[in-house]
């Protein structure tokens, strides 16, 4: 009888019209959270938590077809994106009265917009080649971090009594850094300090290069990165080209018959 | 008789002359469109009134020209570019007398310049290989408006009561976001909400972290695309380089011969 | 005579040391220009006057030597760098008096400086190459031309009385527009029309969309086109490896030689 | 014995704990300086007292082992990072009293951060490939510098009067164009200058144009150099694939064979 079931909700999770009733639900929540944004009257509040509990129970209901529709429980939580729907479900499950919680409770409620992102392939597809990308990245981000580091450290024991909200510890000073990397007021930081230290400019002006080369560098890397990926892709397709040492080979063997051809025209003749 | 006409005035179009003379009334009436934003003596106001009756009556008859110039009348009305024209032109012909409406048709008479870019070819290349770069940027478009949609309602939820000017709903934190995004007075918007959530900094350094690195993706896209195109057009030219697989073909035709010729040789020697 | 010194000067032209010392020359110039902008002691003052005179001197015989050094006069006047260093020459040569007229022989002094790129080979081939991508950059400039005229009339009929210093006439307009390209302070511009005009969001966004995109299709324009130039290099340079072409014409070469020897043996056989 | 004592740190230079003690000692350093940028209680002071007589002494201990290990000791400090890690030890034993000098002491402390890039030998490749990439960068930052100087002369002798601190002497002048270059507030110093010389925004408009101009050069210079590198490293792999000019030389070969093959076989049937 369950696996009657089984197949039948398969049939279900994978009926075009369904998924598209999904995707809708998945929209009106998402109108619906921004709705909350704006200021109301009374009927249309109650409508909308009338919204939410339909929404939070078809949810519910969706992650439970596809869950009983799998027929390998185990492999439904390898896929990320079905954990991450699942959590998405529970914690909108849980009943929430404190007032101090209920910010808690719409917060949640926004990632169900992230719903839309786990339920379009092509957007899945996105964001795991972004994730994909990232690790490869890692020793230009550590050696950013290292350069925010230092100069927030320097920037710190040097510029703390010149402005404490700027500077007051290594946290603050490297948040005052980002800033100064997107030239973001910057001057207005580098004038302060250049009027109790003149040369402070050095400081900024080395600042900016070493950051601006790293991340030049990261922005190339990237570029390189998926270049060779295609490049790779291309070659691994069905039916490819024949490479040159292919072409060498085959000549190679044509030279073998031709001397062979030779030698047993020679030896006739002789 | 209306045949006679049609091809008298597919002359007149093809004509380089007439051509110019397009061009130019195009040009005077970009410039008047310029001097009209400047304070004018009334002679000079009476003038551009002038001049503004002989170019709309202009660009009627020039694009009756084209119009019964094109054998196909039906084709005509294909090209968006022809759509356009003829907009711009029955809009300008509308008598406008209400103050109000005056704004307006000074605004459609500010469309004419844009039939700069519909007479050079050059140019109309360049809006169309736009154009079509456009919807395979859909779905990086699309997330990057997810991130910015759940981004807003955050904010929105988050930080209303500290300065609703920037997050008093969903439509305006986005606005607020945009700002982030491209780095203006950003640290302001920051450290004032850092007053009351003091690590507000983790919402602001994701949202940038997030949307730069999607945006990143978005532009090795295009140049990805931009290239392959390239290539492909590169293979299409008349009289191509042969590939790989055509040379290993025609080794093996000349293996195939010279087997051949080892079997006749050795079958007559036996 | 005249021909004897022409080789000499030809001779002292070439001379290594004889470069160096002109390259001196206009450091120490560039230096004392920098030194000026500076509040200097009566004696200094002098001195640089002195050195002026000197400067001035040495490059009159300079430019002297090369166009006497020079075989064919005519010649002379078709390098646009030649053209530039007699024209600085002969303009730091007019005596000025008036105070007023002060200001402008020191910048012409300061176009001296030029002289270092007319005078290391390097740099010039490198502002060569950046005149030479100008041209093919014409369409979009053009078309980024258009864009901005069409938004700077758009946006001083609607916000000419909102804030004239800003949206006065079409010119003052245009360099608003290019504040706001470069994200300067842009939202201080939209917030003060949005007061009026709340879709005025929209006018900024469609804009900073459309330049982006058309400064994009501009650096994408730039890398290809420096691409195909390196690649077309690589294609010109002496002793280049043989195309799959002539490869594909070798190869049909060995099969015509290949069926003339089958012909020749069957026809023996038979 | 001294060479007994040699393999022996050598072994020890050599063993994966050690060099994970190391990098557990430099990021406790890191993390220190960190902490002292925070306002710490007595005893935490003097807690960082002792651990800095530690780290300095283990720095001490392993540069110590690191030079004892080396069979060649000239060899040791042909190596940068050796003298950079040398030079950096030697300076914290240095004893400073002076209040004055305390700040000293701290900033050499924080360089010990950076030994984080000379023992992580991956982002030692990365600093290496950074600083290999500058001297070609040579020529274009040259350029970059002589438009900055000439532009900052021009603007240090007009706009002097206009506002001393962002115009006072050539120095002050390109701090001022590195800001504008930033597009930091530029409107500002441009709207400044607009009142006293109207079109002095040609000023800032071709110093943005040429400096962008010279960047992007600068940028492209750097992706084609990345990937003719790439492609020379590709090229240079062992077991390389052959080139178009060896198949073109094989295909020759085969040609002479075959010709000799034809000529043996007509002179036999002659």
């Amino acid at each position: 009888m369950l696996e009657g079931m089984q197949s039948k909700l398969l049939r279900l999770k994978e009926n075009k019209a369904f998924e598209m009733f999904v995707i809708s639900v998945i929209i009106i929540s998402a109108l619906e959270i921004g709705a909350k944004t704006y200021d109301l009257p009374p009927l249309a509040i109650s409508a909308t938590k009338a919204l939410d509990v339909f929404i939070t129970l078809f949810f519910l209901f969706e992650i439970s077809v596809r869950f009983i529709a799998e027929p390998n429980k185990k492999r439904f939580f390898h896929s990320g994106w079905n954990v991450f729907d699942t959590l998405v479900v529970i914690v909108s499950l849980i009943p929430i009265q404190d007032s101090e919680m209920a910010l808690l409770a719409r917060l949640v409620r926004v990632f169900r917009v992230l719903r839309m992102v786990s339920i379009i392939p092509e957007l899945r597809i996105l964001i795991n080649s972004l994730l994909k990308a990232l690790p490869q990245l890692g020793y230009v981000v550590l050696l950013l971090f290292i350069i925010f580091y230092i100069y927030a450290a320097i920037g710190s024991f040097m510029f703390k009594d010149i402005n404490p909200t700027l500077w007051g510890n290594i946290a603050i000073s490297m948040l005052t850094l980002f800033r100064v990397m997107t030239f973001e007021d910057w001057t207005d930081v580098m004038y302060e300090t250049m009027e109790v230290y003149p040369f402070s400019w050095s400081f900024y002006m080395t600042f900016i290069f070493f950051t601006a080369f790293a991340f030049l560098n990261m922005v190339i890397g990237i570029v390189l990165n998926v270049m060779e990926e295609e490049h790779a892709k291309a070659k691994n397709e069905t039916d490819p080209e024949p490479t040159m040492k292919e072409l060498q080979a085959e000549i190679a063997e044509l030279k073998v018959l031709l001397q062979a051809q030779i030698e047993s025209t020679s030896s006739k003749s002789s």
